[in-house]
C-alpha cells in the first residue's frame, strides 16, 4: 500500500515568524477515486502572502480562515492519476485549490483542465493568482495612462513584477521599491523598470524625488511599512492607491498607523483595497487582457523552486525575510 | 462719499484659533462701475470649513490659497445696485464667490442670478456649496442602497446634515456624529436620524455596535479625529468612505494618524476624497438631483447667522470649536 503526506493546519499563528509546529504533517494510504471521481497527484503548490491571512481567524476577510484541523489551503497543478470522471483522463494536468498534499481525491468541481504543452511554472507564476490580481489591480482600479508615474512595492514579488511590466508595456514611469541590491538589480536590467528604491539602504524620500520628480499617480501597495508613507507624500493630484498587499504588517501585533487623510482631500485621492476572490467571475477577462502581454514577451518571471511538502512550512517565511527569488513554489 | 469696508488676508494661520491678525480690515470709497459692469452689495456672507484651507499655502489643494493681501475668499449672495452691464439689472440677486467685502465691482463672470423669491439663507445653506457636496458625495461616491448603514461625522454641519437627510430619505440606517447633545436632539428629533453619538461624552465604540449592529456600509467624513477609527474598525465588506473634511485636523501641527490599511484588503474598502470644484461642472446636475428631496420637505436646516463682516474672522473658529448651530452666515 502506497501513501502519501498532507499537511494540516493545527495551530494559529502568532506575531514573528511562521513556525513548524503550527502544522501537523500526517502519511496516509493513497485512495482509490470512487465514482465521479478523480485521483489528482500534486506536482507544484503554489505558496503566496495571501496564505498568511488565511491562517489567522481573529478578523472577518474575503474567504473564510483555514479551519483547525483542516489541510491547509493552497493553489497547486497536479496530473490525474486514475479518473472514473468522464471529464477528466488520466494524463491531464489540472489547477485548483489543491492544498497542501501530495495525492487527492475530487469531484472535479474548481479544478480546471490546462491545455498541453503549458510550462507549469509558468501557469502558477503568470497565470494564475499573480498575474489575475496585477491585472485586475492595475487595469480594474489603477487606471494606468501613458506618461503617468506607477510606484509598486514588492516590485520583485509574483504580483508586483507584473504590474510593473504591465505598467512599462503601456509607457509609464515604473519605479519599483525592493528589499535588496539583487532584486533591484534584476528589475531593473530583466525586467526594464525606470527606477527601483532598496528601501532597506536607500533614503526612501530622496529617491523618491529623483524617480518620481514629477510626481506620483498610481502607488500599488504589496507591502506597507514606511514605504507607503514616503509614497503617499508625493501622490499627484487624482492619484490612484491600489492596495493589494501589506506583507509588513500581516505577522505583527500592532498594526503600524495609516497616513492622515487631509491628503485624499487636498488631491482628491482613491484608495481601493481588493482580493482576487471578489473577481474570480472575471478571471477569463483577466487572462485574456493578460495573455497579448505575455504572448509578446512583456512579461518576464521567475521563479523560486522550493522541494518536498514539507518545505512549505518554513517557506511561508521567505515572504517576510525577502528571501524569495521569483514566485514560490513547491514541487512535489 | 460713501464708503464699505473689506478685509484682506495678511498672514497665514498658526496651529490652533483663527485669530483677528492675520487679517487687515480696511476701508475705501464705494466705487462706480465701469463700462460692461457691476457694483454688487453683498447682503449674505457663507462661511464654510473648507475656508481654512484656502489661508493655508503650505501644501498643494484643490484650489490656490488666498494670496496674502488679496481679500479673503468666500461665497455669497448680493444685490445689483448699479449697473452697466446688459446681463444683468438693479434688484437682481447674483451668487458667486463674493469674498469679505461689502461692495465688490464685477464683470459678471463667475455670478449667477438667483430666480426671485427664493429665500437667500435656503439658497447658502442647501442650494450651495453644503447641498451640491452633500449630493455629490452621497450619490457620485457613496453608492447608498437601502437597508443599509451610513455613519455621518460632523452631522449638524452643513454638509452632514443634509447627507443624513438625502440617506434617509433612501432607507438608509443613519447614525450621526456630533458633538454636543443639543445637535444630537436636533438631527435625530427634527432630521430624522435614526441614531445620534455624541463623541465628546458617548463611548464611541459601544454606541456604534448598538447603533450599527450590522456594521457599517459607508462613512462620510466630515471631521476626522478618534471618530474615524471607531467607524473604521467597523466597516463592512465593501464598504464605501468618502472623505469630505477633516475639521478636527486642520488646526493641529501633527495631523493624527490614519487606519492601518490592512482592511481594506480584508473587507475590499474604498476610500475616496473629493472637493467640489472638481464637479461644479455638474453643478446643474446635481441641483437637478438634490431639488425633488428639498421640494418634497425632506431637507430642513437651520442657519447660524452671525451680524456685520467684521463677524467672519472670529467666526471661523465656530467650525473647530463646535459652537455653531446651522449653516454659518455672515448678514451685512
Amino acid at each position: 500500500m502506497k501513501t502519501y503526506k498532507s499537511i494540516r493546519l493545527v495551530s494559529r499563528p502568532k506575531p514573528g515568524p511562521i513556525t513548524t509546529d503550527l502544522f501537523k504533517v500526517e502519511q496516509k494510504v493513497i485512495p482509490t477515486p470512487g465514482p465521479e471521481q478523480i485521483l489528482v497527484k500534486q506536482t507544484h503548490m503554489s505558496l503566496d502572502p495571501a496564505m498568511i491571512g488565511w491562517m489567522h481567524s481573529d478578523t472577518e476577510s474575503y474567504i473564510p480562515p483555514v479551519a483547525l484541523g483542516d489541510v491547509m489551503r493552497s493553489s497547486g497543478l497536479g496530473e490525474v492519476v486514475a479518473s472514473n470522471h468522464s471529464d477528466f483522463a488520466v494524463g491531464d494536468t489540472v489547477r485548483g485549490m489543491l492544498g497542501w498534499t501530495e495525492y487527492l481525491l475530487s469531484n472535479g468541481k474548481g479544478l480546471s483542465k490546462l491545455p498541453p504543452n503549458v510550462d507549469p511554472e509558468m501557469a502558477l507564476a503568470v497565470f494564475a493568482l499573480p498575474g489575475l490580481t496585477a491585472t485586475q489591480g492595475l487595469f480594474g482600479f489603477g487606471d494606468p495612462k501613458a506618461g503617468e508615474t506607477i510606484v509598486v512595492s514588492g516590485a520583485a514579488g509574483s504580483v508586483g513584477s507584473i504590474v510593473g511590466q504591465l505598467a512599462k508595456a503601456n509607457d509609464l514611469n515604473v519605479i519599483g521599491v525592493a528589499g535588496d541590491q539583487e532584486k533591484c538589480d534584476w528589475i531593473c536590467n530583466e525586467l526594464g523598470f525606470d527606477g527601483a528604491i532598496n528601501y532597506k539602504i536607500d533614503d526612501i524620500a530622496v529617491r523618491l524625488k529623483e524617480l518620481a520628480a514629477n510626481g506620483i499617480d498610481i502607488y500599488f501597495e504589496n507591502t506597507g511599512g514606511p514605504i507607503q508613507h514616503h509614497v503617499f507624500d508625493r501622490m499627484n493630484t487624482h492619484g490612484r492607491i491600489v492596495v493589494c498587499g501589506m506583507i509588513s504588517d500581516y505577522t505583527s501585533a500592532t498594526p503600524s498607523a495609516g497616513p492622515n487623510w487631509i491628503p485624499l482631500i487636498k488631491k482628491r485621492i482613491s484608495i481601493r483595497g481588493f482580493a482576487m476572490p471578489d473577481h474570480f467571475g472575471d478571471a477569463a477577462q483577466l487572462t485574456e487582457k493578460l495573455t497579448p502581454y505575455v504572448m509578446s514577451g512583456k512579461i518576464k518571471f521567475r521563479t523560486h523552486v522550493l522541494e518536498g511538502l514539507e518545505s512549505a512550512m518554513d517557506g511561508l517565511n521567505l515572504f517576510f525575510n525577502g528571501g524569495n527569488r521569483g514566485k514560490l513554489i513547491v514541487k512535489l
